[in-house]
């Protein structure tokens, strides 16, 4: 193994697949870069195989995703990867996330493993500085972990959410309008009660809105609706990498990236 | 280190970095699968810092990027790919693709390295049994290198491809109008200029044609024009990777990955 001109970026997917596949895309586009020598390395490893977070921290005698995942981890630090994260939400689960450091810590490991949604609560801190009312969109599941309420509420933001989850819900996991069977095209339906929901926080006074789901950027790619803006976490996970391996390559505006 | 429940597949990526993201996304979208479990493991070694291949093609005494491509390929070997593949279309030049095979025999790996053209030529000549001519559609720098000229003959297929590759050129390299710099949402007069060259070939009597250059089916995602089958080559690349390590785990259908 030779050393890199920069340090190298891991990415641990398959989680779902689709989702690593697609941190390592935004990882690029934030980027600043005139052509490819001027992009960082990246590795990502894809493990599909890692057991269900959802099924195993509502059933703790389903297998356990926790040494898969730290298992990852180490392998990306092997290949050279210096800073490394997830896109998986479920996964960011205190339960589940602090376990995963503590197996690293045990081994050794150096690698630095950023967290999905300190980076997007930090980032919002940064990007936003005026924000203090955040709201939150997201699948039941998601939400009612806490996770991302915990984290803004210890960086002392006000959280609201939606007092309907049903439809987000429904949204994403319609089996024939839904994002997640739609990713490539989202009917305009879809969009609109995605639309809904950002506009429902928008009447509570909300200041930002994290799209707290993997597929609700694919709905709603615009970083501001009706001038409120819209989080996309990945995207601001993306950016923390980049920062953490060299701030300078970082595009600088928020929205410079976009067209 | 632990073993992967399936073999894993290797990604050579950053040339550019966007075409060893896409190569990731084609081999997911190929797998079939009911959930994320279903999935291969995947490692993507993205190294934009290897040089440029078409400078180096074009000046010997510019930086040899051949070196560097090997050592990505050692370290996808380390990091657990029995079998890689990379996306560039330049690198898969004989005086490049063979030297970099050759550096790898000479250090004893034993990672499989299947060639981009190679494998798009053999996945037509089983795809479409009855496909003779075969239109190929690419840069002036790609088709003039002769790489896929040769393939297609050496399987005994005839080669056509457009009189005037400068319209096509324009295509993928405007400033304002071309696909590099229109990714994301490509101009309708842009694909149709794609689109023209693919009827030129129908004309001249093509079976199948090739899009010979990562920008084209940016333009083009269809599987056919008017009824001639438009070829992907990394899409086929990500069925032969898929076909090395779990033949079972292919979509089956060319076309059945499509809505």
């Amino acid at each position: 193994m030779t050393s890199d001109a920069f340090p190298m970026i891991g990415v641990l997917g398959g989680m779902g697949p689709q989702a690593g596949v697609d941190l390592v895309a935004k990882i690029t586009a934030e980027t600043r870069a005139s052509g490819d020598q001027d992009h960082l390395p990246v590795t990502l490893l894809s493990l599909p195989q890692i057991p269900d977070r959802t099924t195993w921290l509502a059933d703790p005698s389903a297998p356990d995703p926790a040494p898969a995942i730290a298992n990852g981890f180490f392998r990306l630090e092997a290949a050279g990867a210096g800073v490394a994260a997830m896109a998986c939400n479920t996964a960011h689960t205190p339960a589940l996330f602090d376990r995963v450091l503590d197996l690293l810590d045990d081994a050794g490991a150096t690698i630095s493993v950023l967290h999905l949604i300190e980076e997007t609560v930090s980032g919002i801190a940064f990007e936003y500085p005026s924000a203090r009312r955040v709201g939150i969109l997201g699948t039941h599941g998601t939400l009612s972990s806490g996770t991302y309420h915990s984290v803004l509420e210890r960086h002392g933001f006000d959280v609201i959410a939606p007092a309907d989850l049903h439809r987000l819900t429904h949204a994403i996991y319609d089996a024939d309008a839904g994002i997640k069977a739609n990713s490539e095209s989202i009917p305009a339906v879809t969009r609109e009660e995605v639309l809904d929901a950002i506009q429902e926080l928008n009447q509570q006074g909300a200041d930002v809105v994290i799209l707290g789901c993997t597929e609700l950027p694919l709905a709603v790619r615009e970083s501001a609706v009706d001038g409120l803006p819209v989080v996309d976490p990945a995207r601001m996970l993306a950016r923390s990498l980049i920062r953490a391996v060299d701030p300078q390559k970082l595009v600088v505006d928020l929205f410079a990236s976009e067209s």
